[in-house]
């Protein structure tokens, strides 16, 4: 399970504050504390509020290079700002960029200009690529899956390497109305969308997102968790800081067949 | 969600402790907290130190009678002990015979004896069939869903509504060596059960099984019934009284869009 710190995230208002206070002492803190939790990369989102976010993601991730070589997920929807983030990424550390739909609402090919991104950064710069084209979130199983395969096949034929996808099935809060059906539908999608290639392509999943705004967030990302794992998500951007959600990734991957179990399986996770 | 409280069975040392004593204010009270927990059946096993099996399923039959009207689920792999509490239950409060493989060692036919107790009983008294045969317990995905078939067959052929059939796929303890791929089996079987009948038989397990002999008891219940939910699973024999365990009952259902999501999910629940 490859792990992405969810942390560093200019809509967390210490983060945003930090930013506008350019107090590197707040990101650095979360970028230790996060890889000591167990996070494998370090998710680096400028917000909405900065206003240079070219510049912002470059001091986020400078600062963070500083005190620690955890790879970092660039995240941004938009091309120009993860363009900035590469420029000073240590490429070498691994990497990802996060994230990009098929395509836009326009016919503007995007994935595109994120593979080749990836691919111009170096052999350990992942992708995360969403199931959503320019008709935007499909509600459906099929369309999902349908999405996925044009995904995995545009990379095929640019050469990208497909262990280097991440497909993100897109979790909508549950408490958005006519939503209900979401969380099945993706379970069902993810079990598809891991016989498109061989070996399987990654995915991952925003997972804070299903709980917003509702006042049981960890135990609904919990719970979601444990049955996206069993269904094959092997990656997720999550609170590597609940140590509660951290037992049930160490569970869930022992219940299935990751870890072997041991009396201590939690501590050796 | 059709729970079974697991906490009135001998192998309970105060259960055990409370027959020896012909104490049925213990058990009484067990019947009750259990009941106000959301259990929908209450599991009773006399365990193995009762000298009088039969006397006593009647003794705690009767005992849970006296204080509540909740259904009984009556657990012995004997028939005649099984037909000893049938004797005494009232059935119109319903009622669950547990369990039955398809065969035992020999190649008696087990099953027809439970399905024929269960028919004579009374429309609202149901069967838990394991999914397991002469051969014993299956280790693989196909020949469990193969023995579930063979299961539901036999009781179309005998006219026995396959809705009263709960078929439990036998989960075994995490910690019995060479079982590592088991849960991860059992889900997957578990998957194509859903599919042997229209609508699909009701599935159900013992989930503590699972987590026997482990530091991380609750814990490990309750990740794989997260997951078992979100494979189909619709009733567990499990620990009512762990209102951890129940939260993930809750949230799962409601993440299966079986409840409708409200900011108080857990309190309607």
């Amino acid at each position: 399970m490859q792990l992405i710190g969810e942390r560093i995230n200019g809509m967390f208002l210490d983060v945003k504050q930090a930013i506008a206070d350019q107090d590197k002492k707040v990101i650095q803190d979360l970028a230790i504390k996060q890889t000591k939790a167990g996070a494998a990369y370090l998710d680096v989102n400028v917000g909405t509020a900065a206003a240079d976010q070219e510049g912002t993601i470059q001091w986020l991730v400078e600062s963070i290079q500083e005190v620690c070589q955890t790879a970092l997920c660039l995240d941004s929807q938009k091309p120009n700002v993860i363009a900035a983030g590469l420029k000073v990424l240590n490429a070498d550390n691994g990497g990802m960029l996060n994230s990009s739909p098929l395509n836009k609402k326009s016919d503007e090919e995007i994935l595109d200009k994120y593979l080749d991104m990836a691919a111009q950064a170096g052999p350990k710069v992942n992708v995360i690529t969403l199931t959503m084209d320019k008709n935007g979130v499909p509600q459906d199983i099929d369309t999902r899956v349908a999405i996925a395969a044009e995904i995995v096949q545009k990379a095929m034929e640019k050469g990208f390497d497909t262990q280097r996808l991440f497909i993100d099935p897109i979790i909508l809060p549950v408490k958005v109305p006519n939503a209900q059906a979401q969380p099945g539908n993706i379970l069902d999608a993810m079990a598809q969308i891991q016989f498109l290639a061989d070996p399987p392509p990654h995915m991952t999943m925003g997972l804070s997102n299903l709980s917003q705004g509702t006042n049981e967030r960890s135990l609904i990302n919990r719970v979601f968790l444990a049955m996206a794992i069993s269904r094959g998500l092997d990656s997720a951007i999550v609170e590597v800081l609940d140590k509660e959600l951290m037992d049930v990734v160490a569970t869930s991957e022992m219940l299935m067949n990751k870890q072997i179990y041991s009396d201590s399986f939690l501590k050796v996770f």
